[in-house]
């Protein structure tokens, strides 16, 4: 068996739920992700391998080297923002993918067996556009969340996660394949390596993050009859609200917290009526929680305020609280001799976004690597990674996902849980 | 044949599309909106009169009394707002099938036929929640909008008025009754009457209003990983754009101008994407046209400041604009009159808000009454009217509606066109 082309597959992932400004739309559940998912399994049953799908959509491909062994998980999420990037997710299993055709030939090869077995993952939903919350497969694997409650969940049209993925058939009842590792690379989504020059990136930490559901209540009313004293506008209300999110991060030092409204639902949302109720959900991150705790207390006080002027009702609940997270310094010293192998720099670096590693962190030795970002746009369409640093990433991430089948791992503690 | 009581009858179309707060909700062409349409063509069977539906889902009941005479409209709308009031329009088409039995018994008792023949109409989509814009059908009778463009308009979900018309059997193709005149009673909505004390308001003039169409035009990116500064973040552009509105009015007389953002749609709003584009739009209504173009005016050189301070595009376009419009001074000394043959105070009064005669007001000699509103509250659940309010309020309507029959409005110059 000779290995296909990483690049010559890219090319066909990118085509399916493209858009016409170069990215591409894949929500977790819908029509184009199930393309996708086919595409996945239709690379494995190409290769032999089986695939298998848990209670929460997860897919896994495996790939059985030494019988009855657990499995080193190695991939990322297959779903993007709506009008998202090629890149974010989709380039971390296809390298998966890649990387273990070329170790199943590299064994086939030589003879050798390795210690653990390989497991090529989609992880369901890691965005948390359609549903709430984002990180939803991993946390699921990882116990963190609640399978259950999460398939109950609903997007903004009330489908049910488990109706949506009933209805591309993806809501499985296979057992998922125990880790005994897992390995992630992804786009690094900000500028740093681009920057630097530097075609990787080891994943030391992420940030501390938490979000804020704010629901503000006022009263539905005629926009022509109702006089402007008389009027209790949850909009109008909810507008500060959003506006103390983005201006809060200014009196903190620069670049030390970002923060932002990015989902906003209102009711009744008619051209000539005064809204009754606007629901919203606002992210804080910076890499000191005490910022963190800091802005999201200075926030609260400040929607009592709002609450106060506009005659409005402000209701806020902390949900999705991240702590600071630290991935396993022997992985990052790991790649950082794969690097040195290869070649090619390296520099250990923190996250500011989320990933599923950040959940699989806390139930096995977890790895995370990143290739560059053009510009360090993400969850855009002019998201952009270039082929050759794709090329690098792939082969780093083969080097070290030989490594952890070997056991290189072996012995790392998993981060506590959260 | 003996009256049916009017109150019997409300107490059947109140319960039509009822919410539990004490409201109702049939958006048009909804399921609510079928069920009391066909309430309303039962009541029209049970009596003999004829129904037509024509183009644009406006639906008619027609009381022949005099073979070949046009007809003197009356009604209103039975659409209402999400989670709206019992009694905007659907108030005015019941009374209006009440005056119309009354004075069908009358013509039969008297053994008289009246110049005029008397149609009852519901006006297809009022409010302007589900489709934009509003006064569609009226609108569309009166050809100040072209029937297939408006068909062609589109909800939030994507669905055409035309598929909504044909899905609950209102997509007519009758010809409409042509106009000798039209009669509209509707609840005051504002508080000038329930304030004095006065059951009855002549309306002689509308406020001056237009409508603003807002885009912001930003750059998707993600929350977490995007930079403060690197962002160009279309909601939180908004959010200062939806202030202005609301902050204006206070640049001017107290009470002069109402202004306002109702209706907002924000893409892709996920809660951790920073939102590339938001659609809003906003109101403008004052007396004195002058107030109105001149807080256009500022509010368009804000938002090019807005656009400015923000790194974002926003484009603003009028639309919607309707002039002042005065009613037929004749119809309010009509009614007057009427008022004091029953014995019952009466006050000319404007309206703030838009009615369906505003349009009709254009093609034929128009009459708008009003009755009072508790507290003033509309578009909203806990609108109220009191049943002797109601009463009061047909007593009037029939005995204008009886003296236009006759022709006491013959001869009135429609208002000019808009």
């Amino acid at each position: 068996m000779t290995s296909t082309d990483f690049i010559t597959s890219w090319r066909q992932v990118e085509q399916i739920g493209a858009t016409e400004a170069g990215g591409v739309e894949r929500q977790a559940a819908t029509e184009e992700d199930r393309q996708l998912r086919d595409w996945f399994r239709g690379f494995a049953d190409q290769r032999g391998w089986r695939t298998v799908v848990d209670g929460i959509g997860n897919l896994y491909a495996l790939v059985d080297l030494t019988p009855g062994a657990p499995y080193v998980l190695v991939g990322s999420h297959l779903d993007s923002q709506p009008r998202g990037g090629r890149f974010d997710g989709a380039y971390g299993v296809l390298a998966g993918l890649h990387a273990a055709e070329r170790l199943q030939d590299h064994f086939a090869e030589t003879g050798t067996a390795p210690r653990y077995n390989l497991a090529v993952v989609d992880w369901f939903n890691e965005e948390g556009g359609r549903f709430a919350p984002s990180l939803m497969g991993s946390s699921v694997y990882a116990g963190l969340k609640d399978r259950e409650e999460m398939l109950d969940r609903t997007d903004l049209a009330g489908v049910t996660v488990r109706d949506a993925l009933a209805a591309i058939g993806y809501l499985g009842a296979d057992e998922p394949p125990p880790a005994a590792g897992y390995l992630e690379i992804h786009i690094e989504q900000g500028r740093v390596l681009e920057r630097e020059g530097i075609p990787l990136g080891a994943v030391d930490s992420s940030w501390y993050t938490q979000k804020l559901d704010i629901e503000v209540l006022g009263e539905q009313s005629h926009t022509g009859a109702t006089l402007m004293e008389d009027r209790r506008d949850a909009l109008y209300a909810a507008s500060y609200v959003i506006i103390a999110f983005n201006e809060i991060t200014g009196e903190y030092p620069p670049r030390s917290l970002v923060s932002s409204v990015g989902q906003i639902v209102v009711e009744p949302n008619s051209p000539i009526v005064v809204n009754r109720r606007v629901h919203l959900v606002g992210d804080l991150r910076a890499n000191d929680p005490a910022i963190v705790r800091d802005a999201r207390d200075r926030l609260v006080a400040r929607c009592a305020e709002i609450a106060d002027a506009h005659n409005v009702e402000i209701i806020a609940k902390d949900f999705d609280i991240r702590p600071n997270l630290y991935f396993p310094q022997e992985g990052v010293k790991l790649q950082e001799k794969v690097a040195t192998d290869l070649g090619v720099a390296i520099r250990p670096m923190q996250t500011m976004a989320g990933h599923d590693s950040i959940a699989m962190n806390t139930v096995a030795p977890t790895v995370m690597m990143f290739i560059p970002s053009i510009d360090g746009v993400s969850h855009c369409e002019r998201e952009l990674t270039l082929d050759q640093d794709m090329l690098t990433g792939l082969d780093a991430l083969t080097g070290v996902l030989q490594r952890m089948l070997d056991g290189a791992l072996d012995g790392v503690e998993p981060a506590e849980r959260y």
